[in-house]
């Protein structure tokens, strides 16, 4: 209900067609070249082993990444938010799974409708529940529409966040949901590890996701035994996704950053076979001030997200030159990599690698494409955050 | 240029009058009698030591609590970035200082047009600069217009951050920026520590405070003997701004975080005399999710900045019930204070006190403006923060 289309500014708009050189500073920049190479190499695995890929959008945040996502083979998004589905559906998106608790009044009935709007353009919605009150309160909210809604029980499988327990705990919610049938259609479990995403570690993280897959296995074999199979299950993120392919217990797979990827996810080490990524979101920044020891850059924390670290200073040799310390909300403090080495002069452009995808991309209002590289490249499109803030 | 008029979501406007609890989550809300009550004691400080108060646009970006602030007696505003200024502007502030450096061509042709702009409505642009290189551009950026613009040089006093260095580097900035008169007007100094904004103890500001001092001192008296003595000083945060009125160095100070305030300023010692500011900035939120150990609400890092720490969890007796654990960019985790402790319940509301006000506001495009407290009280108005993001 908040969710209104942006109208690109007119200076904005102007770079379309522009060298990388035009955009003015700080800015969110996407190399859409290494992102849809992220793309091909997901689509591909995905492909190969026969697996759904439903992105998740909370990390763009963005129509227009999550078509060029369904075009690429995704068979839908996941949001994480109301806000972000009605933004998403706005844009053309016609299946969308919430992964997230939803108990408010007031956004049950903004689910509702936009179940009934999806089902009406041939589409579907899915929402996430992990309580009784959760589920009678979302039959309640469907009961106001003839429209049905696809409802995952999330488990929590070792993140310790949302989902209700493995085995039984989820029987139960299981056989809950199904009495509300055909508003509330079963529709599978949900099972995210979020933790385990940033392991470091090849070993932490398969030893978290084996242990995962077995409370997600166990708690299926006792659906079957009651008859209530699960049509899907759902989950996996970018730093996990090949251990719930490999365990055959996922037949859908969530991840979202892959497509941009973040300084945090360059820190996991990457187990034999597994998939390599490339940076491909930046924040554009310049020099506004220089010492002899020190350069400040005009990108802080209003410019990318430090929830999981400071970023990167991008190389273009793939060598750091340069360290990025915190200077507050507008600043950031520049050092050189090597004590005494050369430091950025006043007006240099620098680009940086946020720490975090989703919550960087969550601080700007658009993103500027860029198609050829960051230093030679053309800015090929100006892309609305549409889900920003909501 | 980035600037636009934002439009409130009908949604939104429908609050205006009812209840806090129609409003939905989570959502950013100003409890506006706390907001006034705040203002008005650092109106009453700087009235009474004769000081002139500029507060800190950059903390709520918008023009709504600007005029409010000029109402209440401030002089004029101060922001950190050039979208910011012309946001203010947009709103009819006419005195505005950029306490910040700027030196892309782009953005210096924005800093001369909306001086001229402002000059035309009687009013003023300052701006801050920390190189001679920084003058240059600056002033070949208003040698295209008729307008003049106010220079405040400044000066690192400790932050380590930008600012030209104290004593004789500052007096030959002072000499460079007089040499591009009229044009450039040499206004002063811009003396601003902000290291020292968070201290703990009332002893180490003032040990910080007393030797940032000591070096505005020194170089104001380096300035006399050239007949270059600074019109104004200008600096201070809601952390130090008494130490620096109980210098006499400064004429002006800055603070911005005073009208909201924030959890971090909170947990700075107040010291004898200090005047004591009231919570005004809060994230409502909703618990979506409950186990038994814990609770899941539904306000995450995209609801509060956290470069300064995690919420508080506001209590209606002051005696905090329950902590507040980082659970991602959507869900934050609430444990009981004491161990084994009642725990809010699925749908309740709570009421979160954000790390940091500046970075917190900066996340919402707009905030919900509560006359009557947080339990009884009533929207008054919806304020767009008119300045996000840029």
């Amino acid at each position: 209900m908040r969710v209104q289309a942006k109208t690109i500014p007119s200076a904005l708009s102007a770079l379309v067609g522009h060298s990388v050189d035009s955009i003015d500073t700080p800015t969110l920049v996407v190399d859409l070249d290494a992102a849809n190479r992220n793309m091909q190499r997901m689509a591909e695995f995905t492909a190969r082993r026969g697996l759904r890929l439903r992105p998740h959008g909370k990390m763009h945040k963005s129509a227009m990444f999550a078509r060029l996502q369904l075009q690429a083979g995704a068979i839908g998004l996941c949001t994480q938010t109301v806000g972000e589905a009605e933004a998403l559906a706005a844009g053309g998106i016609n299946d969308v799974f919430i992964s997230n608790e939803i108990v408010s009044p007031s956004k049950l009935h903004r689910v509702a409708a936009l179940a009934h709007q999806l089902k009406a353009r041939g589409g579907q919605l899915a929402l996430a529940v992990d309580s009784a009150e959760g589920v009678a309160r979302l039959a309640q909210a469907m009961h106001l529409t003839n429209a049905a809604i696809d409802v995952f029980v999330e488990v929590d499988i070792g993140q310790g966040r949302c989902g209700v327990k493995p085995r039984q705990p989820a029987v139960d919610l299981v056989k809950q949901v199904s009495e509300h049938a055909p508003s509330l259609r079963y529709a599978g479990l949900h099972a995210y590890h979020g933790g385990a995403q940033h392991l470091r570690s090849p070993e932490e993280r398969h030893t978290a996701m084996a242990r995962a897959a077995e409370l997600v296995q166990a708690t299926c074999e006792l659906l079957r035994t009651e008859g209530l199979e699960p049509p899907l299950v759902t989950g996996a993120g970018t730093g996990t996704f090949m251990e719930e392919a490999a365990s055959g217990v996922w037949n859908e797979i969530q991840p979202g950053s892959f497509l941009f990827m973040d300084a945090d996810y360059l820190q996991n080490q990457r187990g034999a076979g597994q998939i390599q990524f490339e940076s491909a979101l930046f924040v554009k920044s310049q020099i506004i001030s220089a010492s002899a020891r020190h350069v400040v850059c005009d990108a802080g924390h209003k410019s990318h997200a430090i929830d999981s670290g400071l970023p990167l200073v991008w190389s273009p040799t793939g060598q750091p030159q340069w360290t990025f310390a915190n200077g507050g909300d507008e600043h950031g403090i520049l050092h050189a990599v090597k004590p005494g080495g050369p430091l950025p002069s006043l007006g240099d452009t620098v680009w940086l690698i946020p720490g975090h995808c989703d919550p960087t991309v969550n601080l700007h209002d658009y993103i500027v494409v860029v198609h050829g590289g960051l230093l030679d490249g053309k800015v090929q499109a100006i892309v609305p955050v549409d889900a920003r803030g909501v």
